[in-house]
């Protein structure tokens, strides 16, 4: 087959992918609010949630972000972030993982102080992306009620995008989201011996 | 058992699992660039590269992103991320994906350009992340050599990272990569009749 025949079949091929994919498209053609959750062992939960601010931004919305168990030292994404105090409202709540606290009551302490913010950014319809990142980590260990917070989550303006990350969603999150994705760990440079960069993990 | 026992059970728990959780870290002290490779039919993968963009940009470090297939409209991680040209060096170089352009050898001529591009950043050390965007398309087509890529991402820098989204990552750039992630779809809001908004999708 000669380099013609080749790009003439790529040709078709393609046109007849786009036919799909257009299909699929316009089937998909009503606006709303989007509720995603990221979770899995893998790495990208948060970070795509930040990517997601960055969309956020550069179409004009605003964003609130609530984090629920990092907090301890500041992260790469909060030092940039705070650098624009009128778009995004950025507030780590959290002591650490909840293996280095290592003190239930006030994790859970901390869990609900941070989901009263949270449900701040939900109530507001001027807020266009709301980012809950380790949210599932709270639910995991029951520090939040999961009905409770669907409900919270379900009340929300209805243009407005929620993120929520983290390991082990809940079935009844994953159940009530519009968009899953699970972060399948296929390698991690950690088991190479090389450390958490900054700028990579956080 | 009571609200003590509980919490007691939850302080012990916690310690043996931070015993795990250090040993992993203490093991993992070398500090390297790391290659990324996002990959998968679920969604995350351009966002979790963007999110690691302003991670990398909260610690001042230089970033250089080259995105392999968009380029015909510009996204929300565009616009934002051109607001900061001292620091972000951003180049939209597709012409749309392979389906819309229906044209291989323009694929070709485009997804050359810009490997040039990219390779331009893999040989300047003071850029300290480089986005390569849907490369895996550009690879999956063969619109690239892959062994030509591999070999000019182990010649970069040796503190620089990398991190290379689409899906269907060849198997030989899996295996070159430290981490790797699989974003799998568990649903999507496409499905429901949701097209894609902005600030989620673009």
């Amino acid at each position: 087959m000669d380099e013609q025949d080749i790009n003439e079949r790529h040709r078709a091929r393609m046109q007849r992918k786009k036919e799909v994919v257009d299909q699929k498209i316009a089937s998909a053609r009503r606006d709303a609010g989007v509720l995603l959750v990221n979770t899995g062992n893998g790495k990208g939960k948060s970070s795509s949630a930040f990517g997601m601010a960055i969309r956020a931004l550069g179409h004009g919305m605003k964003v609130g972000v609530v984090q629920f168990i990092k907090g301890a030292k500041p992260t790469g994404e909060e030092l940039f972030l705070r650098r624009f105090p009128d778009e995004v409202s950025f507030h780590a709540m959290g002591e650490g993982y909840t293996w280095e606290t290592q003190d239930r009551e006030r994790d859970i302490a901390a869990a609900q102080r941070a989901w009263d913010k949270a449900r701040g950014f939900l109530a507001d319809a001027s807020v266009g992306l709301v980012v809950l990142d380790e949210l599932n980590i709270a639910l995991k260990y029951r520090y939040l009620n999961v009905q409770q917070v669907i409900a919270d989550l379900r009340a929300r303006p209805p243009m407005q995008h929620v993120v929520v990350t983290g390991r082990a969603a809940p079935p009844e999150l994953i159940e009530a989201a519009d968009t899953v994705t699970e972060m399948q760990l296929v390698r991690h440079a950690f088991a190479a011996g090389i450390a958490a960069q900054p700028g990579v993990e956080w």
